[in-house]
């Protein structure tokens, strides 16, 4: 499996989408729209999707793509584009540079590259389930192994309790060090890159989720869903950066 | 009362706290201490304080300086600058840059002028209580009235519960079409640019408070502490984009 020909063409990808979306991010005059699950869109999501669907069909024109935005196109293909082009839309529309554009790539239903990119902050970080780099530099996961010690991050302690076991949760968030609501893709960046330590995502689609499992495992964290099973495609999310945190963090969610 | 010269000063200080700062920021080498309240403190929150206390005596020697790390130098003086060199240190040790510099000046106890400074995100709010600036250009709150149209922030919605009435602060948590922990000094920038609609803090120390009064007041906004007292020295603050909202917040909390 060669991946050295899509690897080169994730930045320009990345870029592509970022031009399309910057006119829109701090810009009042933004439309939003909300979505019948209450999440809201802008032009800038549509279009900077579009964008990069063009690209992919011009430069692999074999290849299939699945969107948050325009939907499915040969998702059974043998390699699969997964985009997301603004996840934290709610960062987005509230002028907070914690939004990402998520673009992963499957080989025959398996995440085998992910990028994370955040354009107003400079961050690119890809893996691929072996290694993972920020802006070209190796990153890893940190040592943390205690949940005393630990960072968590997950977009809204709310929709623990709307979702998963809440009372649960908001124990595990208790026996934390630190939580706070920097989550979506950009909280799976701060793990890869060693800042946080816990990444809890009660419900997810795969547009979510594609991009963020070779980030995670390439940079020596752990991602499963919520029960421990594979986290591709799946309706939770549960990373951290240690197999020890992780087996702590999936016990406390299971009690 | 002459604010010019103070006024032309300020960036000159923010530049200087940031560029001490930077190399801190986004290091996973950075050491971090815990006070006696288990906030986080770094060689960066000092450094950078020593800094701008030495431009000041340089420039102002006649004014009073009170400061988060390094304590009360003449408080009483006509004129005080109050500094909190890294507001939301829990950000900056995480990576995250929604911490902010709060830089605020009192005349005869009153906050007369202050900013608010993201040095990575190159955001330099001003306010006199008049008028508001973001890096010089006219900056207002937005027009929301309702709780169900509002963007809520605080720094940890488990505070809210410590520290006032909890129950009540969830239930306005939840009558809010959107929350997140984007608050400490970043939170305010958000409210006088437009982008959130309601502020709250159930613990405050003068230090948090000085720089943000007269920017919220100089773009419109609303600022008490819980009871609707006068917000400096205030042990909480709840702020709002028009004063509608401010009463229906304080009338929530208060409930």
């Amino acid at each position: 499996m060669d991946l050295s020909s899509p690897r080169e063409f994730i930045p320009e990808l990345a870029r592509a989408s970022a031009d399309f979306i910057a006119p829109f991010f701090g810009n009042p005059g933004t439309a939003v729209e909300f979505k019948s699950d209450d999440s809201p869109v802008t032009a800038a999501d549509r279009g900077a999707e579009a964008v990069m669907r063009k690209m992919i069909a011009h430069r692999f024109p074999a290849h299939g793509i699945i969107g948050e935005e325009h939907g499915n196109d040969r998702p059974d293909a043998e390699w699969v584009w997964v985009l997301d082009p603004i996840d934290g839309t709610k960062s987005f529309i509230t002028g907070v540079p914690l939004w990402t554009t998520l673009i992963g790539l499957l080989h025959h239903g398996e995440p085998v590259l992910g990028a994370i990119h955040q354009p107003t902050l400079g961050q690119l970080v890809i893996g691929d389930n072996e290694t993972t780099t920020l802006n070209g530099r190796p990153v890893h996961t940190r040592a943390t192994t205690a949940l005393a010690d630990a960072t968590l991050v997950t977009s809204d302690h709310r929709n623990l309790a709307r979702y998963q076991n809440g009372t649960a949760a908001d124990q595990l968030i208790d026996a934390c060090r630190l939580y706070r609501t920097w989550a979506d893709g950009y909280g799976y960046l701060l793990l890869a890159t060693g800042f946080v330590d816990i990444c809890l995502d009660p419900i997810m689609n795969p547009w979510d989720i594609a991009a963020l499992v070779p980030v995670v495992r390439g940079a020596g964290g752990t991602i499963t869903d919520w029960s421990g099973q594979s986290p591709y495609p799946a309706e939770s999310i549960a990373a951290a950066a240690t197999p020890d945190l992780h087996r702590q963090t999936l016990a406390q969610l299971n009690r």
